[in-house]
């Protein structure tokens, strides 16, 4: 059974604005064991998404629509659907009811406009909304000899993702043949692909009814499994044997086997010390410590610190005597140890964090006129000793700020373990 | 003539990844008058691809190809291409010797499989690809009667981008009718969609040859306008004269009109008064720090803060008393106005500005227990005095922390206006 998702909207069309419905969708389908063989993003044209329409369901068995429901002249995805069906659309006096209701309930007359979104497909079920005035419809017929079925479904995030799990996941599990997917994920931080592929492709190759699949990017490699089985313990205990097998061969550089981020792993560990951490950033600015803030829960083992953009501030915020940053430069690697020591001392944190460095585009001042964009260092004291790490990081200069981020979480993770 | 672009790749096809080049590209054709009207996203499978090539060649008049350029099995794009069209593939002798040369230049032997990637379409154009091993193609052809003009072009960003920008526009603008597009983005914080809508439709509205698209989204709402016409002057002063009707309406709602950034303003508008700022963070833990500090140079008018995470660290770092905090709780109006003008002492800003709130999706603790997930009190302090305001603000963690660094920055732009 092979799927294809239909994106209707002539923003998405535009340098500006992407489709993201069918990331969901996509992870949706998967776990039904159905694969997503093709997406098509189309205007808002009657004639263009009836094409698309006609061409889909010449190709896929699955054809779903995100988009289009709305009551404008420009929301043409219920006709575009049954002209490619050659079905009727026709009033469905219940759901003109409810839309009244909607407008009552919100003591506002209803558009003449909105009645459209009450024309259903012939023999359609009405999948409700319960975020929006869009009614889903689902269609189960044959065309051609085969079978085909089609989801109407809205566009905005907050109506398609409920309409989609509660009403139409469990439609389809009832409609297609038994099936079940499962998933794992091991991410590593700042590995060369290539290494990760070398050391784990004689292993997940030994598992042809797993897909993996590799990506990199900003500055982790990510390990993803897929298994699809008839039973969910089946399809769970072989995702289980390769995640371990990979897992014995990488040790400590998975930072993650259940999907937690660089920053929750930290904190986790920290928290399993009773230690509690403090920043000081400068070339990153406060990117460190809007990562660690960012998880839930983190105000317990992360108290603070300090941006010391300015190198006043490193005095100020940091203790770090004036003559060292002039001597050394404010990118040095005694500045950092300082500034880490100095951190920890002043917030009485269990571990102090400093990062300083050239972002970019533009060279250091003063002592630092000469070092090389790119260039990184970062701090890290705790009750017994400071350890320094020097980088060289390329790109641009918010791809420096976010990799120094991403080596200093990953340096306090090591150090924790 | 409108243009339809296949994405080739079947990581595209899984819940993790998604195809972007097609914005970049999407806008290059806008500059040259060509609009987007499909999009297909199709994996790796020849099959597959030969059918999204044949349906485009059905609808578009161009046809453009991103990725199945590389030298592996998965590869598929110059064959289904040219299935699709009905030509032939010859193996290019002078790309083969570039290819060759390529390797010869690493000092590695060059793996057989490459050697596919000397493979050219019947009349196809070679389009040289400085940042990889992959050539593009360009075929002006006639299919059924009609014009049909192709692109293959490879995967990798870094690829496609230089040699869309160096060679395939430059072509293409000489194949293309002449025509001209012209551009124009305002920009403007926190004002309701809705009501942006009602008070400058009536004014895009009488420029009915500009294509006017409202935008929502991360506390900003964006009017994009595009004008199409034969000349360069005639489309830009079109767009010039609606960008000027607009912001005589909206004024001061505007905060950019030339493409700048809100945090871009906020430091353009202090280096106007050469004022410093300095930041005091609870809930959002260094994003708004990390904000100002992504934009180059801005080190001259941002001299860091301090992410005052911890209660004990809003006394540390910005000297509120102990007892005020516990009184108020941290989060309260009068910590606000005490972090901001402590900040600004203990930094010598001209200007402290201090956020604090309830993120969630816990509750507050001490005298904060009661008080909602979202509210948010911002502290300004300048030299002659301070300022606090109090917001609700809705949605999830990741929203509120965002949110209240946009009001932050447009409510320290309003007081510098």
């Amino acid at each position: 059974m092979i799927a294809e998702i239909i994106a209707a909207g002539s923003e998405m069309l535009t340098p500006f604005r992407q489709d993201t419905n069918s990331l969901f969708l996509t992870e949706g389908l998967n776990d039904l064991g159905v694969q997503v063989a093709f997406k098509t993003i189309v205007g808002d044209s009657l004639a263009h998404l009836t094409l698309a329409a006609k061409v889909a369901l010449s190709r896929a068995d699955l054809v779903l629509f995100s988009g289009g429901l709305g009551p404008t002249e420009d929301d043409n995805t219920r006709e575009a659907a049954a002209a490619a069906l050659g079905l009727g659309l026709h009033r469905d006096e219940q759901l003109m009811e409810s839309l009244r209701q909607r407008f009552a309930a919100r003591k506002m007359p209803m558009p003449a406009n909105n009645a459209k979104q009450a024309d259903v497909l012939e023999g359609a079920t009405i999948l409700e909304n319960a975020n929006g005035s869009a009614a889903g419809q689902l269609i189960d017929t044959v065309l051609d000899g085969s079978r085909r079925i089609v989801l109407l479904l809205p566009g905005p995030p907050r109506e398609i993702k409920p309409m989609f799990t509660n009403q139409v996941k469990p439609r389809l599990a009832a409609i297609l043949p038994l099936g079940f997917l499962a998933r794992g994920l091991l991410r590593m931080a700042l590995i060369p692909e290539s290494l990760v592929d070398s050391r784990t492709a004689p292993i997940y190759q030994r598992f042809p009814d797993i897909e993996t699949t590799i990506l990199a990017g900003s500055g982790e490699i990510q390990l993803h499994f897929q298994c699809a089985k008839p039973t969910r313990a089946e399809a769970e205990a072989r995702v289980a044997d390769l995640s371990a097998a990979i897992e014995h061969e990488m040790q400590d550089d998975i930072f993650s086997a259940h999907g937690e981020s660089l920053e929750e792993v930290v904190l986790l560990l920290l928290g399993l010390r009773h230690w509690t951490l403090a920043t000081a950033e400068s070339c990153t600015g406060g990117l460190l410590a809007g990562r660690l803030t960012g998880v839930p829960g983190s105000s317990r083992y992360f108290l603070g610190g300090a941006v010391v953009y300015a190198d006043q501030l490193k005095t100020v915020f940091a203790d770090v005597p004036e003559e060292i940053i002039e001597r050394e430069g404010p990118v040095s690697e005694p500045v950092a140890r300082l500034l880490a020591e100095g951190i920890r001392a002043r917030t009485g944190a269990s571990m102090g964090v400093a990062i300083t460095g050239i972002a970019g585009p533009g060279p250091g001042t003063g002592a630092d006129a000469e070092k090389p964009v790119g260039l990184v260092h970062i701090g890290l004291a705790d009750p017994d000793d400071t350890q320094v790490r020097t980088l060289h990081i390329t790109g641009d200069r918010e791809r420096i700020r976010f990799w120094a981020t991403q080596y200093a979480l990953e340096m306090i993770r090591r150090h924790l373990l």
